[in-house]
């Protein structure tokens, strides 16, 4: 969460910043704000509650400057409010900071060093840029050395990228990283540096990656890199292909939409990428051979992708025969479970950059486990890190609430499921035939988005004014649940909690009231008519139901059937009418759709 | 669900069948009813919506028999009402039944014997009624053969305790048994049946378990069963020793807070129970070698002993090293997960009937795997079926919302885990002393227990009128935080979710707003600064936070402080507070606390 820019050599320094920041801004977007100077010793610092868009409002025409920093805010300590905004500045007025993550001692640091200083927020950041202003002027320290004994005073679980600037050295951004993402860009004459190449695609396509602990001092001519001993290095180079204009809505009116439409092309893309024309799968032998050799897979990741890596247990046993836990990464991170001798790893990260997610891969790497990262950003920190890297290829998705990710995880779960089957000769994984199915699916898709104003109906009929909701569903279906309950929830802040039918009696039956939506999942044949039986409960205590059914298993009062596809691909079409009543409801409701309040895209802290 | 009582060969038999369905009331108290008749012929139907004091207003002084049959509701088909209400009768007045159960076919039976049938009710169980005077009429059968003809087209997945009574052969009461619990107990000169031998304990103690599939024919004289292949069989009879009066709430305003109270002697129980002088552990060798020889352990259970089960996978883990899987039952039954070759299973049900774990433990024994049931009650089905039997000495929970039966769920698998441990000569389970350990948490409680003004202020202030809560915290503390969350939400109504600290943040996060309670439990030193963290993301948007923190960790502002105990024992302590603060939130708000709609404690159908 948050992003951070910084720019050195460009005139249009303004612009850049804020263009950046607003292809960032799915990282939060509590507040904002940059800093600029020029080479005359102009400068200027802007800050504003609440999105980019007010941001930009408030920006004169006569702010500008060559080199600057930027910032979205998503809070961890202290409320969202233009004090609290990024850029800090020190208290004499010469150094100003942005900063992604948390500072684990902040307080002590202030109590130690900082008990003479009038503070302005409540912010952990604010601290290190007054503790750099301290030891340049108590200990007579230039910039960078204040900077690096700043950082050596801060303790090790902290994570942070910073970007320092000091007023009297205009045009150098001093920049530092730990666990937080952060990549250098650069162009002729001129040196970016961002959370995400998303923020300056419009201007290089040339990247740096940094380490953790590396140290960076960045002019419009130069970018010098320190690592953690204080060593001089160079990082290697690789450049982001993304066509920018694919992270456009163009036509739609949120990005949501537009990702929910793009799924099916999803689909046939995962088909191309991944399978021969005879259907069999091409993966990586040598990981292939990892995972047979394992006793175990064990899933990490977070929100949306956990719920992916739920229907990837089914597959992985179901089709592969490999028994599999599936773990959320802030859990197993600090109470990882007794493990099987030998594991194999995956993790499941949209960005690639989840926080809690990356905690456990840097211990399944010291324990010298083998893991595979499924993410949708090639070069990303978990990707890097990890063993192997299987790319989701749904092109960038902006909207806050995960959907094209979420159908390209499960899909590339079935794709890796069938090739480990296949390679371990398993007749039911050979005859999975996923070309044909895939195929199938995106059909399917296509049917259910076509049905949009079926979905904008049924939720203004039942979403509309309710203050809580229920997903249920058994098996595969219960899956789908409680992501369904979390796209709802995250976006129309109705709290809406995903349960296994059978469980719902257990006790939460008693929040079901005269009028309280609850939407069934019945995709399997086998469980269908005790989810039905479950309907009948709750409908007894005044629920009004909606019933999401398999075609082969509709009955006529069930208000959405999705064509009939393999029985361990449904969550890949039946979360999506789920996906869209999500979406009508929180616009009916009159919320932001793309950027729901209190969130962020890419979570990069823990 | 729903609880049952029959009696035959009473001049009393109003009051028996008033009192048992006032001892059954927990399996459902949506609407009750009864049916009594006398050998003059004379006959009686009381039915009314609600609980049993409204039933026993409506009964006049001239209502009177020598048998009957009453029944509890707890609704599956059709809204709570006096239609609904069992006894149903047939048509022709001549047949009344009550049941427990879902009778899986019921659509098809009435559309292909009963379509000139008038019905007064959506349930399954009239048309069960009906179809027995139909065979009767149309096929010219007599009762009992009627009776066992409409069992014999009623479907394989049916569940079902039936008592049928003929009005023209007072005196007999005809009943069958298939999944649902049912008990025949015995006098001089009467019999009784019933769901649950509480009912009918001020009678009599002995009593005689019937099996699935029998057919029973009882007059006050005689009990006459037939098993499922109709062949003439004598079950066998058991005592049942719990004091009738332990059931009484006393000087309490409610038996939940009884029951809360009650929690320190019952850990004091636990020991005598189970521990030696010397504080090693007392528990059948046999049981312990079959776990010793299972590569790993599967816990099922439901609800809050599904909770309780989170809690026992950190103690077999960690203190007896065997790898342990927790799932909810419903979700196995019918999509098991690959299991290991040479499996452990471990039921836990506070009252032993529970028919999703049942569904399950029928397979495991169909696939030979040893199995363990821990219960609150003897002779439940669940520990008649199980290889083995641990009790958990909690006597009677008789309000809805568990909590005596979740902290002596907790304490028996620390003993068992450390006996097991004990077994394998694990250092860590030798010097796990438990003698001293419960103790010490005996004393926890006990501190705890007598904080209710403070609990009682808290839920004043935070969760007087909240529409939604969320309780967070990581491992151990998260297994307890969703057991939190239920308690509140069964009882009071308020839509509360148990969170992992680290998880809220991908996507829950966007539910907090001004004034959102939000109840963090610290107890672990290794993750007390992440969830601090998280407690002040929520705070910067505006959440409400109250923290139950164990000693060692607390703060200045920390409202709840836990006495320090063993870390994998804090649950038993933790969930304290959390139990009172649901106890006043519900009772602020109005509500019955002991008896939530739509609940109801012993779940006998899936």
């Amino acid at each position: 969460m948050c992003g951070i820019v910084g720019v050195t050599g460009r005139q249009d320094a303004v612009e850049v910043l804020l263009h950046g920041l607003e292809k960032l801004e799915y990282r939060g977007y509590d507040s904002a704000g940059i800093y600029v100077n020029d080479l005359q010793g102009q400068d200027y610092l802007i800050k504003e509650q609440g999105k980019i868009a007010k941001l930009r409002e408030k920006i004169t025409s006569d702010v500008h400057g060559d080199a600057g920093i930027g910032h979205t805010r998503w809070a961890t300590h202290g409320v969202p409010s233009e004090d609290n905004a990024h850029p800090h500045v020190s208290e004499n007025g010469r150094f100003y900071l942005v900063h992604n993550g948390v500072i684990g001692n902040f307080a002590q640091l202030k109590a130690e060093y900082l008990s003479d200083v009038n503070f302005v927020s409540a912010t952990d950041t604010e601290v290190i840029v007054q503790l750099v202003a301290y030891f340049a002027e108590k200990e007579g320290l230039d910039t960078l050395a204040a900077f690096k004994k700043v950082l050596s005073v801060v303790d090790h679980s902290s994570s942070y990228a910073f970007v320092l600037m000091d007023k009297t050295q205009p045009n150098t951004l001093f920049v530092a990283k730990n666990k937080s993402p952060l990549l250098v860009g650069v162009g002729p004459e001129f040196n970016v540096v961002c959370s995400d190449a998303m923020a300056v695609l419009n201007i290089t396509h040339d990247f740096i990656e940094l380490t953790d602990g590396d140290v960076v001092v960045i002019t419009p001519q130069e970018v010098a890199i320190q690592d953690k001993n204080g060593e001089a290095v160079t990082r290697k180079h690789f450049t982001v292909d993304i066509d920018a204009s694919a992270s456009e809505k163009g036509a739609y009116e949120h990005y949501m939409l537009k990702e929910i439409d793009e799924q099916p092309a999803v689909m046939r893309a995962l088909q191309q990428v991944y399978l021969n024309a005879d259907g069999t799968v091409e993966i990586d032998d040598e990981m292939l051979t990892a995972i047979k050799n394992s006793e175990r897979i064990y899933v990490v990741a977070a929100g949306t992708s956990y719920h992916a890596g739920l229907v990837g247990r089914e597959l992985f046993e179901k089709i592969a025969q490999v028994p599999t836990e599936v773990h959320v990464a802030s859990e197993f991170a600090y109470n990882p479970p007794l493990l099987a001798e030998k594991p194999f790893f995956i993790f499941l990260s949209q960005s690639g950059e989840t926080a809690d997610s990356r905690e456990v891969l840097k211990r399944v790497n010291e324990w010298n486990y083998p893991s595979l990262t499924i993410t949708n950003v090639p070069n990303s920190t978990l990707s890097r890190e990890a063993s192997y890297t299987m790319l989701l290829h749904a092109g960038p998705e902006i909207a806050v609430a995960s959907t094209k990710a979420y159908t390209a995880q499960v899909a590339v779960e079935a794709i890796l499921a069938k090739a480990i089957g296949q390679m371990k000769g398993l007749q039911k994984a050979i005859e999975f035939d996923l070309k044909k199915e895939l195929t199938l699916v995106a059909n399917a898709m296509q049917i259910m988005v076509d049905e949009k104003y079926n979905m904008e109906m049924l939720a203004d009929e039942y979403l509309k004014t309710t203050r809580n909701a229920f997903y249920i569903g058994r098996g595969i279906d219960y899956d789908v649940a409680i992501e369904a309950a979390l796209k709802l929830k995250e976006i129309s802040y109705i709290q809406t909690e995903g349960f296994a039918s059978g469980e719902l009696k257990h006790g939460t039956i008693a929040l079901i009231e005269e009028g309280t939506p609850v939407i069934a999942i019945i995709t399997n044949e086998l469980t269908a008519a005790h989810t039905r039986s479950n309907v009948q409960e709750v409908i007894a205590r005044g629920a009004n139901v909606i019933r999401i059914v398999m075609d082969s298993l509709s009955q006529d009062q069930d208000q959405i059937v999705i064509p009939e596809v393999h029985p361990l691909l449904t969550p890949l079409v039946s979360i999506i009418p789920a996906q869209l009543l999500a979406y009508y409801a929180s616009k009916n409701r009159g919320y932001d759709v793309d950027k729901p309040r209190n969130l962020a895209k890419s979570v990069t802290v823990e």
